[in-house]
């Protein structure tokens, strides 16, 4: 019949995005469920953007300066009838861009503070990767409009307690330093005159990107970053920061400040930042914080002071926090590694600012919804119901209607339950069907059972179970399928499901 | 400062898009999750694709054929190095595309027949208007692969349980017509020849385009239009399709075919469809319908047989069912009328074809989401919790720590709670603030109630009563704030929220 031999289309996901389907899907949107319900306790209210904003309100580039080529889905909408040239539009690549956008267009009819949750799909137009894909969740909460660390330390409470509530309490820690610290240090180390701050500003760039590579490259690496420059494996040459030997050792020192104790940790920062107005600022924030929070229980078992924090330093102004999960996986290569970072946030006090002028203080964290969804799955602490529906199968399909009643009895006792709609004839599909919807009882009624006014009822899990098992001894007090009167259709696919 | 003058961006909304805050997304959400739950009991899996498809897999333009113009935001991926022309990629223009897709993509791998719904906003690149927008919400379930008319019986049934569970019981109806038989109705009328069916397209087009004008030209437009054609009131002459009168007779006897009882418009349908094999297949396919549906409860009082049902003919090729909500509201010209429209679905066989070549028998349901959630409100039947936080104001910022305990104190029995994070200087922007929040309780502790180990607890929503009412008389038992002891807290709260 095809005369006109036209090319079908491929029935495709573009490249780097994916499809979820059932559990995944229902996983998800419990683990969201569940944070939404801790942010909404801590007054947090949803607000939902679209997820196309104007590529001026969005800003061209993504913040993470390593990244300048990587962008965002951008298009020109038509310019109408006059000709004129259309708007650029693109979808969102985080959930801070559009709550900046937000935060400057209803300046004056939002509460200060505002205090917004936001949950939902970004897009990256990146490269894809294996296991990286160009749409995927965020979950955001920010605090816009409060200047005192009380703010940060709220938000690292409510992140712990969402920890807590996913059932993840003693697996998990969350590390905050300050970038304001790092200022200090910057002092100390020669790359910051607070007189003329604009002054070294290309050295303390370098500064920044080298101490963020500081896992990728060790001390060694950094070491050279912030000194001469390096030299890669490949040859080519990264021009360094320039500082005195003396002065990288600050540094460095800074990112491996840690000690025991909070107090020690901010004694050997003290130090570090020696005359620094704003480095001294910074350690009595970090102080404050965890005063604020030990007040509230959270100790260092949960929040901890950790100068080896550095992702974000580049883009935040106060606090930077980081949440880790402490539970050990296998990675690919079968060695055992910590689970690491699932959510990383701090104060950034200059995003309304593009739009508005005025610098408006705010803090927040950013959930990886993925990260943390593998590693509840890994812990397994997902509840999301993944079993499938009771299927009544059908064989006599001039009786539809009794098997569609005993569906819709089945689900007015709030139980799963669908019947077999596709072609009945062939009763083993119908029982593949069922095994393919991981479906826990099948309910099989011929006409012989029919005019008996029975039911014969299937245990797919029980029935499973003993096909695997090499001892049937064990099951043979309990029958994988009985017969049972058909008012007792719902007490017994009940008992069967436990 | 600001010596190069930058023009700043501007913090607006995109153009037809809008953010939505607080209430607006919880209340969606509390009614997309009870309907998830429905179509969970039904054995619906959900299903989750990315919003950006390919624009081969979406097909270039949507489906209603009035509205040719109207598309997609598209846009061309980079080619790669080698210079090669990259994919066009678009947003989803609705949720029933990407089923094909993933119906076709996946058919080795899905069971079939494939229940899912799906959730989540669609984009159009359409002229925005009032009340119209270019990002919106569409919540979808859909049967793929069962043939039988059981499978749309049950989406009929499941709309009814929705409503039911929203809480609409009695003011909705489920109006259900077929395709078949129009095309019986144009067999009857000589536009259709069953040994030819690619005869008379062009007429077909036009009978059907004309029918789905129905509303708006009232019947003698549409006479005009299955005629010899129209000239509206602006001059213009659109052509029609040629029927003779006794053949458009037939065609408007058809979609006034409606009588008393299901059994006596089915006579009449039958009367209509003459000899036509696939007319009398289509009221055959109605009765089983309506004859499933009245065995499992639903009755004429919710689902019934309407060949007025024409929306969606031209696009469905079997059973097309309209959900309609019958109370009345008042328009924008204060006049009463019923509410309406809020969900539309049929059967259309041959969707996953473009892809396979194979026909795969299809149907689904597609609820207008903010159309069911005006309708909600209207109502009053949204439940999701739009109250504000209880607010503990800072009267003595030193002891934020105090502040932070009672919130959690407050958070851990369960109560959304906040201490105030802005400026805590000037009191009266504090309580502002809590009324900005819609806060029904607001905590207040200066030194001097520290010191007694008490706190003011401030009943905000008794306070606004008593501020609006002329009689203080009626409210002088109850004070709008009490002093408590510290360790009454949450039992006071707890009193107040009632």
């Amino acid at each position: 019949m095809s005369q006109t031999k036209q090319r079908r289309p491929k029935a495709e996901t573009p490249k780097g995005f994916r499809d979820y389907f059932g559990a995944e899907v229902t996983a998800r949107k419990e683990m969201l469920d569940r944070i939404a319900r801790v942010y909404h306790r801590y007054g947090f209210d949803p607000l939902e953007t679209s997820a196309v904003e104007t590529v001026e309100a969005l800003g061209k580039f993504l913040p993470d300066v390593d990244r300048p080529n990587e962008g965002v889905f951008a298009w020109q909408e038509d310019g109408g009838a006059e000709g004129k040239a259309g708007d650029w539009l693109a979808l969102r690549y985080d959930l801070t861009a559009p709550l900046a956008r937000v935060a400057a267009q209803y300046r004056n009819d939002l509460p200060s503070p505002y205090r917004r949750y936001a949950m939902g799909p970004v897009w990256r137009n990146e490269k894809p990767g294996p296991g990286r894909f160009r749409q995927f969740y965020q979950c955001d909460a920010d605090t816009v409009g409060a200047s005192t660390v009380a703010a940060d330390a709220e938000i690292c409470a409510m992140l712990a307690d969402v920890f807590e509530d996913l059932g993840l309490g003693g697996d998990f820690v969350v590390r905050i330093n300050n970038r304001k610290v790092l200022n200090g240090v910057m002092e100390a180390a020669g790359v910051l005159d607070p007189s003329d701050p604009s002054k070294f500003e290309a050295e303390r760039g370098i500064v920044l990107r080298a101490i963020d590579k500081l896992d990728r490259l060790g001390e060694d690496g950094v070491r050279a970053l912030l000194g001469e420059g390096r030299r890669d494996e490949s040859g080519d040459f990264t021009k360094g920061a320039g500082l005195l030997a003396s002065s990288a050792d600050v540094v460095l020192a800074f990112t491996a400040a840690r000690r025991d104790t909070g107090a020690a940790t901010c004694a050997e920062l003290r130090r570090l930042v020696g005359e620094s107005k704003v480095g001294a600022e910074g350690v009595e924030e970090l102080e404050e914080m965890a005063a604020l929070l030990a007040d509230q229980g959270y100790g260092s078992d949960r929040v901890v002071i950790d100068p080896s924090v550095v992702r974000g330093l580049g883009y935040y102004t106060g606090p930077v926090f980081e949440a880790e999960l402490t539970f050990e996986i296998l990675d690919e290569k079968g060695r055992k590694r910590q689970f690491g970072s699932v959510a990383g946030g701090g104060r950034y006090d200059d995003l309304v600012k593009r739009f508005t002028g005025q610098a408006v203080p705010a803090t927040g964290i950013s959930i990886g919804v993925d990260r943390l969804l593998a590693a509840l799955q890994a812990k397994g602490r997902v509840v999301a119901d993944t079993s499938g529906p009771v299927v009544v199968t059908v064989m006599d399909r001039s009786r539809m209607s009794d098997y569609q009643n005993m569906v819709g009895e089945l689900r007015r006792a709030g139980i799963r339950a669908e019947v077999y709609l596709g072609n009945p004839k062939n009763f083993g599909n119908q029982l593949k069907y069922a095994d393919k919807r991981g479906s826990p009882v099948a309910i099989i009624q011929g006409s012989d059972e029919a005019a008996r006014g029975v039911v014969q009822v299937k245990d797919l899990v029980l029935g499973a179970r003993i096909a695997e098992s090499a001892t049937l001894e064990e099951w043979k007090d309990r029958p994988a399928q009985v017969e049972v009167p058909v008012a007792d259709l719902v007490a017994t696919v009940r008992g069967m499901l436990g």
